[in-house]
């Protein structure tokens, strides 16, 4: 579906992100959805540095993205998942075990597997502070136990939830973090699972179009 | 509404909690949701030490609590929320901005405020570890940086939803860990929002189960 500037649906989210951030933005999450859903959406920018007051009262953290769809506003990407899968079938079974284990492996993705990102993420940037070089190793062996975990609960199936769903969504885009990072080298179903979600061309089209969009906007960074 | 053995709907738990946790563990969340919703509940208990294989099956990581609903089975705190909401009225709007604001702030609370209090019990786990004393002032100040924009949302109001939801049994749980490990301190308005949700008779109804079962098995653990 391609991006229509008249579609009710408003993804908002930053003109611009540095260079280990680009295919990274959140806002892939809502795009691929759409896409999947074949829901057309408007894409509108803030700016990344100096983000107008304005804007925290659509997303408090002054985090990217957030979303209208025509008068109604939200943010968090879960928050988004379900709106967009509530709006047009085919990303939530409508009831039993399968309603159940989509919001179970939603929520999962986003309260057991993401928070581990985030921890790595400020690691990161710690960049050789004391405090990081002695924290990494141990870390990385509670990463490794919960995917080891993680990979138990796959069991060698295609899906988590048992079909392609928002929860594949949610847990494709939070394991292939971790899968750049590195540390998701010995779990190689895990591996498989992030290439068969990342292989979908609705997910191919959602990430095009992010990186089309920060590239279109970095000659007028580099000129500031 | 008492606690039925006879009930469709049961939580599965630890049978025991040493005392930092008495209080803490995450059963808490659905049932305040049943007593909110008027919803009978059973309990069933499995071994906190040496947790049995086979309820890795129905929660990958090992964590309580786990939940059914006749044959239908769910883990993850948010999506037992939000099955609940779904099967009795009144702590889920059908429809609209009220909708999405519960949803929002649903994933909000586990999503961006939940991660922190992860990250400081590791901190706090790992006692006078050299990485911990480094590391615990900075990241206290994150932690009252992202308070200090959550306080800004809640903007005076009563409930981030705009009125009592699944989303602010998810919030007032997380919030209240953190006031209860003294980083809520500053922040009047989100410590009163805390006591605001504890204050309701069904949480103090859902706390007093909790810990009313783990006391009931603290003489066999003493024995043990």
């Amino acid at each position: 579906m391609p991006i229509d500037p008249q579609s009710p649906i408003v993804i908002t989210t930053f003109d611009w992100v540095p260079e280990f951030a680009r295919g990274y933005v959140r806002d892939l999450r809502p795009r691929w959805a759409c896409e999947e859903l074949g829901l057309s959406y408007a894409v509108r920018t803030i700016p990344v540095r100096n983000r107008p007051a304005e804007y925290f009262k659509l997303q408090p953290f002054g985090q990217a993205p957030a979303m209208h769809d025509g008068e109604i506003a939200m943010f968090e990407t879960g928050a988004m998942l379900f709106h967009l899968a509530e709006k047009a079938p085919g990303l939530l079974p409508a009831d039993g075990q399968a309603r159940c284990d989509t919001m179970t492996w939603l929520f999962a993705a986003l309260n057991s597997i993401e928070p581990m990102n985030f921890e790595l993420t400020r690691l990161g940037f710690a960049g050789d502070a004391e405090w990081a070089t002695l924290r990494r190793p141990s870390l990385l062996e509670m990463v490794s136990k919960r995917l080891s975990l993680l990979s138990d609960a796959l069991g060698g199936r295609d899906w988590f939830s048992g079909q392609f769903s928002i929860a594949e969504i949610a847990m494709v885009t939070v394991l292939r973090e971790l899968d750049d990072r590195g540390v998701l080298g010995e779990f190689a179903d895990l591996r498989a699972y992030v290439e068969r979600g990342t292989s979908r061309p609705a997910f191919q089209t959602a990430l095009a179009a992010q990186i089309a969009l920060i590239d279109a906007n970095e000659p007028k960074k580099q000129e500031a």
